[in-house]
């Protein structure tokens, strides 16, 4: 047993409840093709694929859904990265910056342009989110130990549910993606996997 | 060379400029004494002594400094945590929510409640050095891979420089305590020590 | 007919619906009692008297509520106000900072310290809502045509449904008063009265 | 002497300094053209026309600037508005959503998407502004009594320096234009002209 289990760390069960948003981080073509410097991982692509049926199930049950890319006008609107193709390709008009078909439906799903790694982190998602009477978020995209792990932090302290399926969040390595969902899974969010989200959506249950 | 490397991640470094807040991320008694449950680890009491050591040096530079604590007033106000200390302790009026004297000067520091990881989450701490023209946050208290980890990702997306003195945090365990720096030092923050920033403050010019 | 009505401004009504959160803007005691230079003004006694009726049944049906009072550490942590005596006796630990008694019950109530006008800024209450589940959301205390007008702002903005009982809000005069109940009540939020605010909270119907 | 100036309300000035960043408030031609229910309101038009000839010397002098629009993608993700025109066309893909060129550049200025009345609301403005190091905010476009004024406030409230050149912005009706910059310049803003402000970037001095 480690240490932080040992002194009450993950010892209580969140649950999903309620109206169910789903929000989709970053699954731009810059990280779901491998031509550009950041995408393709094997992680991300299996991903891509469980968001993909996951997003049909949520629309087709009217769900609240919000995809986001991140991009910047030039250097000077960007937050101080440390990543070079995110300083030099992450622009509003760079192709590599459009959404992934595979995921986004501009009929139904709401597109936020983000500057930070949080999908929530000055954007119209909690606002749209209070709006609907949302009580459990479902965080999806990548990567887990960037966009994911700091979209899982803000949903948990704006008061929302957090639930992270597994098979819906990729990285780059498998190391950085387990070791996030380990921190967060102990302390904000119970982890999961689209299995279970999509039977809570059809149902309003949690499978058991 | 792992994955992120290959791919350009921590590329960039970022640099210490203009003026330099302090935070100081809930060093309460519950993190510093042995008594309470999550209190005591040595990786924080270690970050303690050195973050004292840097907070005076702040105080006669007089550069703004906030310390913060986390409580709640009741269940009601606290998002999900899964923490059980947290849950049953983290009270405004529990005496582990008190801020350790060995960083906290109320003469000087600004003392901040916060309610979620982050110091900056819905707190006066922006607005602060926005008012006072800070440049460089430098990030120091508890634990790495808990409120550490979501205040760097606040203070990245709000455009500071980022600065993480790496004795300066402190965490249960030291796997997540370097996972967590792993991350954020190829994204957002630059690690690097107490001496580092001390000479900065001291001389305006980053030690070589 | 004035210019707005003729272009469609306040064609539509709000409407209260679903839980309902209550705040409380600056009863403190640098606004209600007379021996403070801003405060006692008749209209903000007034509304100290309904707010305190309003609070009891908004206690008595669990509806969460939060009280906020304006402080600051010192000037630098202050924003650039222009009122003499703002700068120099809001302070964290001075007796004008104070709740006023009338409205604030410390067993119940959430007591935030807020820094800007709006009592959402950089405060804890928009999670607290998100996290109880409130749609409708009370705006009461002082003044009106300052920190009330900020805080309809915010509630509108984070998508909650905005009430503003006329009779629970206060000003040092009668004009910015009803300036701003006609700015706000043509956009933003409905203005009512206690009366009908207390009936919905009894019955979860609004008053006919 | 009104009872707010006995009071001591509007008794300290606030003055411009450091750098400048401004930032221009739905000039889209749903506000611009008079074919649109909210278009073309005389102390509009003048206010474009001044913004205009601002804008030109800020962009020659480099200052940040950032022109917002508010649109919406549907009913379900806008607040609630209580204006016909705001719910049916502020639409993102609305012809009366495309900002003004007379104030718009889109080789140099930021664009923002809004979805409140405040540009700095959930919008990356402030990020920008932080790490730009931008001192003082100067606020223009419209209207006065609605988006203007909650710029202010938020402005305000993030610690800068906030300044509205009275010329720069306009309403529907002046008796709500001067009821504003009656309310904010007696607590928030400096309200001057855009000479000021132009002689201001040009000199770096404020002029006398």
């Amino acid at each position: 047993m480690d240490d932080y289990k040992r002194r009450g760390y993950g010892e209580i069960n969140i649950g999903m409840k309620g109206k169910v948003g789903i929000v989709v981080v970053d699954f731009q073509l810059a990280f779901t093709q491998k031509k550009y410097p950041l995408g393709g991982a094997p992680l991300v692509m299996r991903a891509l694929e469980n968001t993909s049926r996951l997003m049909k199930v949520a629309r087709a049950h009217q769900a609240p859904t919000a995809c986001c890319f991140t991009a910047y006008k030039s250097e000077r609107d960007a937050p101080h990265w440390k990543i070079t193709a995110v300083c030099e390709q992450f622009r509003v008009d760079h192709p590599s910056s459009v959404l992934d078909p595979k995921i986004f439906d501009e009929r139904y799903d709401l597109k936020v342009r983000k500057t930070g790694p949080s999908i929530f982190f000055q954007t119209p998602v909690v606002p749209y989110f209070i709006k609907e009477g949302v009580e459990t978020v479902v965080i999806t995209g990548c990567n887990t130990s960037g966009c994911i792990r700091a979209s899982v932090i803000d949903s948990f302290q704006w008061g929302f549910r957090t639930i992270v399926p597994e098979d819906c969040v990729g990285d780059i390595e498998e190391g950085p993606h387990h070791d996030n969902l380990r921190d967060v899974g102990r302390r904000y969010a119970d982890i999961t996997n689209s299995d279970e989200v999509v039977h809570f959506i059809e149902t309003g249950a949690v499978a058991s």
